[in-house]
């Protein structure tokens, strides 16, 4: 089961001919989650492949346009592609009053219904969940409210091992019970240890989204652990003093947030266009932690299922 | 001196991997009129090469969604890059209510000043002119107030005969009538002819924008004899009903409105992505105007400036 991230467009506010401003999707299992849909993101999830009936669950960090001017294009084609099913907005309180009026302006004759849903950029939160995968908010540090996206698959449960299950015959009915971890009691006592009849499940995986935000470690244990962390670097430490007065990150404020928080891989994005190599971003958050990647458009980014030692 | 148009987009409503939706630069003389602004034109001016300081007159035909969705992106990102210099934004009367209030919200900082100015979709009139270029709104038939634009170089003074004036002893005071067609009169009342003195100047150039809209002859007497009309050509005949149902035109619609208006060439676009193969835009056109072409995105068709007979 798949569970990855697709850059759509990785570029600080100033597009380039090459790269897009923000939006990503998140692939769990062929259901796709947008995070952040900045504009061109519809022409991207075409140039991409992404089927657009997948996408259910938009996720906005803060409403510059860089983030949020791919919506309008995207709603209007959902609904001109005969879309019935809700689409879920999440972002900061102020996306439905942004978007409304737009929406009621160009997308009269839509057939399906945007709901919105504000989210308190203040502290993290349970925003979304299904049977596979929890999201909250990341309270993030910018010039306006602002707030990344954790995903989190849940646990699942345990592998039965269907030749133990035969020769202890076990019964049916208690399979969901051990599928659960409990060890099984026949009728006259006898006890078979779960870890007998189970395999533990793939690790559950987790991916963080960090942008715009300045240096600050109030997310470390909002991110502790995860597999992989998107950290905007819009700048290197060359212009420190920049990012933080524009309330950004460089590379290696990125770098050091990911070895703090112990995740497994940071990529890197939001680049500033002032920068024409970005290979000096990869390089300067690499003095600091190793597992740095560098976003471009296009790309995906695989957490294997096998957990979160593997490579992608 | 150059008179051309770039094709930024040229996609109907749902744009491909290779097509944006609908937007163009009208390039005189190194200053550029952006004719509609769908989403991702800023991209697309960014690739075109086309410099954005040298644009300050936006044509909005109408308000669909991806005839203006790129207008906020653009709008900031001139924010972004310093300008200073006013900005006239042409369109139907709900430009600026629809426009205003995101401009509000996202451009709060900018250095430069937004003009709206509201075009009378339902007649053709003046609606700009500058010391090169007058360009008049077009009235067009769609499901909602809609209008193209003709630009119209003004006739340019004739060339004095630098050997003529020299010939003649022609004193200098005297250029400025003789550029404009008068005949020299000298002291003791001889008159030199202008045509001896003067060539006359490059032929008038003119380009007309019209999409969305469906079949009308009623635009003829406005772009009657333009250089380069681009009419949209949403379908093919096979679908004449579609298109009428919709206030669009098909490709041998476009074409007989270019035939009946004595157009020198025919630019079509705007095309349905249900057809995978636009050549046969091109075919159907042709049987009744030969010089149609397609738009494609990226595409320049320049009218030289020695008059209407020359090639592009």
């Amino acid at each position: 089961m798949r569970f990855s991230v697709t850059i759509l467009g990785c570029n600080s506010a100033l597009p380039t001919s090459e790269r897009n401003p923000t939006a990503q999707v998140l692939n769990v299992s062929e259901r796709f989650f947008l995070v952040d849909c900045g504009e061109g993101t519809q022409m991207q999830l075409r140039k991409n492949k992404i089927r657009f009936t997948r996408i259910s669950h938009v996720f906005i960090s803060h409403l510059h346009g860089d983030h949020c001017f791919g919506l309008p294009g995207l709603l209007s084609t959902l609904g001109l592609l005969g879309r019935t099913a809700d689409l879920h907005i999440y972002g900061p309180s102020d996306t439905e009053k942004v978007f409304g009026p737009i929406l009621a302006f160009f997308c009269r004759d839509m057939k399906y219904k945007v709901c919105f849903h504000s989210v308190d950029t203040d502290k993290s939160e349970l925003v979304y969940e299904d049977k596979r995968v929890e999201v909250f908010s990341i309270p993030l540090t910018h010039r306006i409210p602002a707030c990344g996206y954790l995903f989190r698959e849940k646990e699942a449960e345990r592998h039965i091992i269907r030749e133990s299950l035969d020769f202890y015959n076990i019964p049916v009915k208690w399979i969901p019970l051990i599928k659960k971890g409990l060890d099984y009691v026949s009728e006259d006592g006898t006890v078979i240890p779960n870890s007998v009849l189970t395999k533990p499940s793939a690790k559950a995986r987790s991916y963080a989204f960090c942008s715009d935000t300045k240096y600050s470690e109030a997310i470390i244990p909002v991110i502790k652990d995860v597999d992989l962390l998107y950290h905007e670097a819009t700048f290197l430490s060359d212009n420190e003093g920049l990012a933080d007065m524009t309330f950004h990150s460089t590379a290696r404020q990125a770098a050091e947030i990911a070895k703090k928080a112990g995740v497994k891989k940071l990529i890197l994005g939001h680049y500033s266009t002032r920068y024409k190599n970005t290979d000096l971003f990869r390089k300067e958050a690499a003095e600091v932690f190793q597992e740095s990647y560098l976003a471009e458009d296009g790309m995906t980014f695989d957490i294997p299922n096998s957990g979160r030692d593997s490579e992608f």
